[in-house]
């Protein structure tokens, strides 16, 4: 797999060399549960305590802040039905933004079914939520505004400091899935005024099965995992120790280094931008032309479908995406790109490449020299195509 | 670590060195999503499909019918909300024990915090659930009954093939708990009448973090965890490879040497419960006698403190507890023991060993060697025990 070019960094990424390293001595000696007594179990309670403070420090937030689950799906459910079942006294309104992953999207309608209402704001052609769209949306029955801080499909990153200040003024809880963000652009709960905020690890380097969601300090909030006294009674389940350290070690890492690589994938990601769009027609960016996550690229072309460049890439050793792979067991069109305004035909036709740290300019020096082939060899299967340039 | 004695895998178990050896691709070069198209998501994907079927076979269920989770806790609030939810047109009573897991007892609460009612059935002097009781408790509302398959503090197994037969009878649907069974018990959830089974990876040599909810074919329950289209649309989250794959090696070798296992681990148990026994007094057995899981050994001592005695053997270098580990925040003497009617201070003095496949008959007879005199310590400086002795 060493000649593997993987271009799909947000979808999950590789375990990072350091991080693995990290997490050997869980994996092979200091195997206890940190809710025990003995010696063995202390070292897993230390472990946990020191990754608590690495989450915590990267996001400018308490250790007694931040609760370990399972997964980013999992924080998110946690913060809808736990402030909706806290808050149903209070109010039985949230809003959400068209655009949100489906972890939010889903919960909020299975919220719907059981009595609370949700307004899905609308985004602008690129994706951006409105500051004031929030403002008029916001009710007396308003408990919580959940808005992701940078898009998973189109990277997009959202007004959330805006959103934040906004929600302080008005006394509303404000939640961001930050699961895209984190580790690849600069977050600081306090100064941002974010009240939950949900991240998982294996975006980040570290393993799959982990994810946090920071909650901040008197902030009410229900249960989703009811059981044993583990997250300070708030999140039962014995402790993942191992994915725990991995995500701690990992946002570490990803912090120290984050003014590098930001640098180094924003200068690759419109290597590639500019590059496919000079070099191929009817093809255009999606997402903000430069308020986007430093390796997000996603272009539409216009003609093919999206599956078979994902597959022709393949053949290429080139690890790409159409989308989120969350939802690529559905043939519906992406709703992200639907809410841009691109048209179904279009919405098939599009290709999510995102850079991590590992990747060089040499692999995608390789992508641009075998994207816009493969994309004309599949124009030349299209009648539209064929038809479009006989018009010419 | 080498040297270390460890008694507590109740609570958790080191990963088995096979398991390890199975997960290491998927730590090192197999970082696929399983949802993605290309050829290194395909390997997480067969991956994933050969773990459900291991964890089918060991169950005689059907792979569709295995759903994988972040761990027991979050597969137990699963289907009681769960069902709870999809049938709450049908009735509001769910039947439990006194004795369940809090990741039982705590979302029963919060379900009665919701409108659902709960009968909580007691249990006899050995920790067992009576059928009878069962049956009484049936009411037309009754949309669950919820009865763990062994307990995890005193080991006793429950008549789970009786309920199972009850629940079908009466058209009821039968959870059980099976953390502390699945891979130390036979289970068969076709002969057993069972239509949902929670289970844990970190009991039986995987690592902690992974869990699965066995749901039979048609059975009706919502999702707990809403989003992306993972594990067939019922649980999202990206799929935590490492954990799946660990989970069927683990329980593909637990049910390969259970027969082997059984012998030797009933052999030991019985062999602490009656050296300990016979040489102290004011001691009893907690728990059946004989069905009761192989390897859990839980003795109250009178005049004593557990966590003393866990403190003693920690500094020989075994690894105990006093009862589970998920409650060891809390100050409050066992719920299960209180049940069996113990005394407050009776429960306070328990002890569990619950031995596994790796445990050695050296590392009993230390045991058997160093306890008793840990014990009459302690008593030494009880004047309580001062007293009883100077009556005698």
């Amino acid at each position: 797999m060493n000649d593997l070019i993987y271009f799909d960094n947000a979808a999950t990424t590789p375990i990072r060399p350091e991080v693995y390293e990290e997490i050997k001595p869980y994996l092979e000696t200091y195997y206890g549960n940190a809710s025990s007594v003995y010696s063995i179990a202390r070292e897993s309670k230390k472990a946990i305590d020191k990754a608590r403070a690495q989450v915590a420090t990267a996001l400018n937030a308490k250790p007694e802040e931040i609760f370990f689950t399972g997964c980013g799906s999992e924080s998110d459910n946690w913060v809808l039905k736990g402030v909706a079942c806290a808050l149903k006294d209070k109010g039985n309104h949230i809003i959400t933004s068209c655009i949100e992953h489906h972890a939010i999207l889903h919960t909020c309608e299975f919220l719907e079914e059981n009595g609370f209402e949700v307004t899905y704001l609308p985004v602008d052609e690129y994706g951006k939520v409105s500051v004031e769209d929030v403002r008029k949306a916001i009710r007396p029955t308003t408990i919580l505004v959940s808005i992701m801080f940078a898009n998973n499909e189109i990277g997009t990153i959202e007004p959330i400091k805006e959103i934040g200040a906004l929600c302080k003024e008005k006394g509303i809880y404000f939640h961001t899935d930050a699961v895209q963000a984190v580790g690849h652009v600069k977050i600081d709960v306090q100064d941002m005024n974010i009240d939950f905020l949900s991240l998982s690890g294996h975006k980040l380097g570290a393993p799959k099965g982990i994810g946090a969601l920071y909650i901040r300090k008197g902030c009410k909030i229900k249960n989703l995992i009811h059981g044993g006294q583990q997250e300070r009674g708030r999140r039962a389940g014995t402790e993942n120790v191992i994915g725990i350290v991995a995500l701690g070690k990992a946002i570490e890492l990803a912090m120290e280094e984050m003014d590098e690589v930001t640098a180094r994938l924003v200068y690759l990601r419109d290597k590639v931008i500019n590059s496919i769009l000079s070099q191929v027609d009817y093809a255009r960016l999606n997402g903000h032309p430069t308020d986007r996550l430093p390796g997000n690229v996603n272009i539409s072309f216009e003609f093919i479908e999206g599956e078979s460049m994902l597959l022709l890439l393949d053949a290429n050793k080139i690890c790409a995406s159409s989308g989120s792979a969350c939802t690529s067991g559905s043939l519906d069109p992406s709703h992200v790109l639907l809410a841009i305004g691109l048209p179904h035909e279009k919405a098939h036709g599009s290709l999510r490449i995102t850079l991590g740290y590992q990747n060089t300019e040499e692999q995608v020096d390789k992508l641009i020299e075998v994207l816009p082939p493969i994309v004309q060899r599949l124009r030349d299967m299209s009648p539209l195509y064929e038809e479009i340039k006989n018009k010419k």
